[in-house]
């Protein structure tokens, strides 16, 4: 069955970017690219991609200053309000709430999973349309004490693995659920 | 040589409390007294305690509501500039920065260390007065999506030491030195 993961590096302090959207904390950070967790493995199991639109922005400026073009060969679903345009035929520009697209995010993925790329705003939405399955984290040894937060709802998780990549380390959740309001 | 360590539970997404400083996300996860990165062996060498206002006040008032009393053997210096009483003859009510304390903690711990209670930005005040070494986190199976931060500057941290505890995730890490700013 196709689940939500939401897969993501992280610092310490729960910031998944600066306050500048910057990843420059993340980038110079050594990793293993067929250790714990790793971004290959993981992305062999993904048959769609859903992104924010500060996420979606980011990857095409980064792909601009690198002069790459887009990687991700799933069709990919990019949640926002504002005006954008979609940078390849397998990019959907879509509004709404995440229920509105389980169905097709399913079908898309078929026998595959559903990558929420990010952000944790987004995550954390798809979370409340119980569109989360499991948060797997690569925590960067650092902080930033403020910046773009990994996840924005109290919610329950539970540990399923985890284990060091170089820098980085890994854990596994499974989402249990919103936790109760006081 | 004695070192400076900011040893507390946080959540996955990087809160010591929430924002109504409140630990309940943290009192109800089952943990292991004598598995990894556990107190009693922590506590064991510790000479003297240093936390804010805050913390300090969470503690007298957990140990009304529980009817314990101050339960820490060591000297405790309380950083704030509110005007608070001390509980015992054991606790120093001080305000000013880490360094005009730093040879008196030193003194105290002896051949021990300092533990950083907490909060999160008076660790990061250690931090930058050159006065942190590590960083110990439990991490809970928990977010909040808002409350108070595990640490509220840029830094650089190295892992040292992993495991899983029960429901936690607990990591040492060297405090490495402050993040270049942009």
């Amino acid at each position: 069955m196709t689940r939500f993961r939401f897969y993501t590096a992280t610092t310490l302090d729960g910031f998944i970017a600066d306050e500048h959207d910057s990843l420059d904390w993340l980038l110079d950070q050594p990793i293993d690219e067929s250790g714990a967790l790793n971004y290959t493995d993981f992305i062999g199991d993904i048959g769609a991609l859903v992104m924010g639109a500060t996420t979606y922005q980011w990857v095409l400026d980064h792909n601009e200053s690198t002069g790459e073009s887009w990687s991700y060969t799933q069709p990919t679903w990019v949640f926002t309000h504002r005006d954008l345009a979609p940078v390849t035929d397998d990019v959907r520009i879509v509004s709404g709430s995440p229920t509105d697209f389980r169905q097709e995010l399913v079908d898309a993925a078929g026998k595959k999973d559903v990558w929420i790329v990010g952000g944790g705003d987004l995550a954390a939405q798809f979370a409340a349309a119980g569109m989360l399955d499991e948060v797997i984290v690569s925590i960067a040894p650092v902080t930033l004490g403020a910046g773009r937060p990994l996840f924005t709802k109290a919610y329950d998780l539970e540990l399923r693995e985890f284990d060091r990549n170089k820098a980085f380390l890994c854990a596994r959740y499974d989402v249990v659920g919103p936790r109760p309001t006081r």
